[in-house]
């Protein structure tokens, strides 16, 4: 199979990765950086890179779109003309927004778009970062449109699942955006707030345990990426900031009123919650 | 050296595991429960284990006070005569309180008491979760008061740092509360309530990524323990989360806002914080 990989940063570079581990061969890559091009093809990441993807697209059957959210629509319109027929494109965005909505009309007949979110990833940019390991029982999201044929579903899902993503989900566009909300954004903000919300003139590295450090991790952010992420989804994500301080209140009334009952059964509620997480981890989809 | 670990649950387990593997010998167990003084000696965690600690006190050079922090008085009250002169108590507890203030009166005279924290620990408990690894390279803070001789402080200090222990400060008791209300228990609060804001309804399994999984790990939570923990160190914590807050606000205001220039300053402060956190990672203490 012939497949196009549009951006050779962490997230497409890993992607290349692990298609090649799977045993693809035909994997082409697009970037704007011929020093990103350069390290793909020595590292084996693809085949072959291109700065532009005329070339490339006539003979794709699937292409990885793996740039920002909002420079997705000013790529289509720019390369929808050199999409064959029955080519299908894929994205891997954190939110889904509108495009949803304002891609398709934007592509020929016969070219599919399967909007896709491999949920995995790391806190460093780039080439350099790229990983086959980081989606290894990972999550994988994808959000059918009616333009979707379920051949073309099965397709972008049977490749996760070759590049070692474990549960691969379908889910509505809709649904996807409220509950990265609350899955990947508010975890981005908590942590951002956290860290922030120290003394600066405490020497913080001495004072920390492991939870700190898990929990600041990803304070470490591509603020360009970020601030993309975080906007374009901002109703979902106010409403999940809300709902998050409800919790974290009725934490501070019961340290407020001395309560421990109070506080026990939040414990309790958080404490089932997340070992239900721990042994949904490993089901695998039907 | 002769020491006595009273509380064989997964911190005193592991201080057990990490002294026998830094080549301490006499070390010895005092624990509520026979099964677990039973598992401590198979496992070569201590080599004599007693529900009842007065001989093994009196012979004693050190003792690992790892109970609850509420438990701490009523177990010197009862057990002070038991020590000889020159024996040395230190605690393990997250939270100082006026413990500092309250315990050394009720201490013979001779016999000293160094407050420690280990901040290294699993969200598993019980002597099954022992391990000497999750000390390799933590944080370990002592926080002297007047009745200490600087030779007690380098004692606890220099098993620390037998146990694996990287950064080895002190701190005075007021300061340790006030900090960890930040770097220990508002993360767990965090934690807590993110899981619990969370939609009971929807399969959160397989909507996560690493960011969701590393933020909740610590929302299984010993409940019992962390409601001590949290009410000890009330107003530290409830200080702690209104700054926290305040932060995540800002984070708020900007998106209602569509301020990008507001988001991206607060991803760049805290990935410069979160960098400098991991370059002072491995420093060792003068």
């Amino acid at each position: 199979m012939n497949i196009v990989i549009v951006g050779l940063g962490v997230i497409g570079g890993s992607i290349g990765l692990a298609l090649r581990r799977a045993g693809y061969k035909e994997v082409f890559g697009v970037d704007a950086d011929p020093h990103t091009l350069q390290k793909a093809e020595k590292l084996g990441i693809i085949q072959k890179g291109s700065r532009d993807g005329k070339e490339l697209f006539q003979k794709a059957q699937l292409v990885y779109l793996c740039i920002y959210p909002r420079a997705l629509p000013a790529f289509i319109r720019e390369n929808a003309g050199f999409f064959r027929p029955g080519t299908v494109l894929t994205d891997v965005s954190g939110i889904k927004g509108d495009m949803p909505e304002a891609l398709p009309p934007l592509l020929p007949k016969g070219v599919d778009f399967v909007f896709g979110h491999p949920m995995a990833g790391r806190e460093k940019r780039g080439i350099d970062f790229a990983s086959a390991d980081v989606f290894h029982g990972a999550n994988y999201l994808i959000a059918p449109i009616p333009r979707n044929t379920e051949e073309h579903l099965l397709l972008v899902e049977g490749l996760a699942r070759d590049m070692g993503f474990g549960r691969i989900s379908r889910i509505s566009p809709g649904e996807h955006d409220q509950f990265v909300a609350y899955t990947s954004q508010l975890p981005h903000a908590i942590a951002v707030a956290l860290v922030n919300s120290g003394d600066p003139r405490q020497d913080t590295a001495a004072l920390i345990g492991d939870s700190y450090r898990d929990l600041t991790r990803i304070a470490k952010i591509n603020a360009g990426l970020w601030s993309e992420l975080f906007l374009e989804n901002r109703e979902n994500l106010m409403a999940a900031v809300v709902r998050f301080e409800l919790e974290l209140d009725r934490i501070k009334a019961a340290l407020e009123q001395c309560d421990t009952a109070a506080l026990m059964d939040r414990f309790a509620e958080s404490t089932c919650r997340r070992e239900a997480l721990d042994g949904a981890k490993f089901k695998q989809p039907k």
